[in-house]
């Protein structure tokens, strides 16, 4: 049997608010915002990415994470985190009270320097300062690999390189390792080859997949995943996020598609779906479009029909 | 490794020209519906689904599939099929020439009443003359069931149902039988429970699965599948169908998608996945809206990308 041994449960990391609002035109307000987070919290997600300390010249979707950080309940169930690019951002971060941060780099050399600026050695270079003054501050510290499936610039990605920059990040002591097939071209059998390459070096207990549903592969993908022993998958409400390029195409994960493949499955989460697609049809509602999410699009047109009379599905 | 023993080769099973186009608003030509059919042969398609001799009145979006036969190169390499509900409908595919035929029926007494206007046993015992009679005549006959992973009206369908209808149907002589989940709520855990009862008493080399991806789970349950050894599936070029009741919801699986993970699996389809896209770029040009595939979708955004002179992706 196929699908005998997977996890159990799995840890759900909610990453709407911060990867999804950034790559939306619209920017919200710290009001809408919290109102937002406040839906998440309320369907059981107990793991969010706030927004973020990098400059608001860059991403102006999330100024002001400080003063959203700082109207949360950090010291309740959720455990909120936001991105810290350099000490200037974990100045921030210590200052507003926040718990938990993330820092993130690319595997491939022409993406950093595209995307973020400053080429992979550099940005290791800084964490290699940052992550252990961060813990050595309390902080829970998470990091995130980019186009670890496939680079926009460069194609294939190999994954040794992968597997070194992964090792690198949790010998400077980041909790759990989140790695990103950000273009969204992965499938399931690459799925596992990277994954075995880096279990080979880093327990499945640090390791958790953030997947984009360009191609429609990532559900696929996070099975193939869950066939690893990776509990922990990252998913945006809603699929908040969109894609960067092609209007109405897709880029994060759906959290209630998710969710649904899992709880269909008897995999645990602790979230409500039809909380969390509450959630996902606030976040529409805030953002002004309809998000692709298919279990919110299916839950919304199930609620259009029963309005209407309708009778036949 | 979960994923080590798949089918080398896929063989894909195209229903755009039929269940797509019958569940779309805008009804189109015989001349536009010759043109679909000629870019889904162009892109390596060898088995396609043209039509449907289901009464007019019901479906006029698949009014004149005997004209449109009858202009088909049906000794070429593309074997097309249409639908037959009834004796009628045998001596309309008689008289026009077609080689292969397909028979429906639904795993719910409900969803057969409301849908087939039948109730199963009707319906079986219509094909217990039916299909005999179209293999005495020299056709190729292929079964349908519907709501195998669960009806609108009646939530789950047991599997012990699907098994014997299943096996009433291969009696009966159908060289295959495609299992349909008609309203996409599957899940790859139950997708294999359900295969492996089949499995129990029909061979893997005569099963298909008809995904929807209303839920998104669509291409999770075709991993699943394949990890039965199923190695037909049904797809949707474009993913052509939509959804009957949430506008921008999704219906079938897209063809797109489908070919997009079998071939980065190193799964032979022996389609041209670029020629694919054209042909549903096509499709959305005769349908007159975006369709909702992501591969499709993907590749569109690409090309305006491009053509605006963009970088970043």
């Amino acid at each position: 049997m196929m699908l005998e041994h997977l996890p159990a449960r799995v840890s759900v990391y909610e990453v709407g608010p911060r990867d999804g609002l950034q790559n939306e035109a619209r920017a919200l307000s710290v009001e809408d915002r919290l109102r937002l987070l406040g839906a998440l919290a309320a369907a059981g997600e107990t793991r969010i990415e706030a927004g973020s300390f990098v400059s608001p010249r860059w991403i102006p979707q999330l100024a002001d994470t400080d003063a959203l950080i700082r109207r949360l309940d950090l010291g309740g169930p959720v455990s909120y985190s936001a991105l810290v690019p350099n000490r200037q951002g974990l100045e921030r971060a210590l200052a507003c009270g926040i718990r938990e941060v993330a820092v993130f780099l690319s595997a491939s050399e022409s993406h950093s320097q595209k995307n973020l600026r400053r080429s992979v050695a550099e940005a290791l270079a800084t964490y290699r300062d940052l992550v252990p003054a961060a813990t050595a501050a309390g902080l829970r510290v998470r990091g995130y690999v980019s186009v670890v499936w496939g680079c926009p610039y460069e194609g294939a990605v190999p994954v040794a390189r992968v597997v070194d920059i992964a090792q690198a990040l949790v010998e400077m002591g980041v909790y759990e390792l989140s790695l990103g097939d950000t273009i969204g071209v992965g499938t399931p059998r690459q799925t596992e080859a990277i994954l075995r390459a880096l279990l080979d070096r880093i327990p499945a207990g640090k390791l958790a997949v953030h997947l984009h549903d360009t191609r429609g592969t990532a559900l696929a993908n996070a099975l193939a995943a869950l066939g690893c022993g990776i509990a922990t998958i990252d998913a945006s409400v809603g699929g908040l996020g969109g894609c960067p390029y092609a209007p109405g195409a897709s880029g994060n994960l759906a959290t209630e598609d998710l969710v649904y493949m899992l709880h269909g499955m008897g995999i645990e989460t602790g979230i409500d779906l039809g909380k969390l697609v509450a959630a996902g049809e606030l976040a529409q509602a805030l953002i002004g479009r309809p998000l692709h999410g298919k279990v919110l699009q299916a839950a919304s047109g199930e609620r259009i029909r029963k309005s209407q009379g309708g009778a036949d599905a």
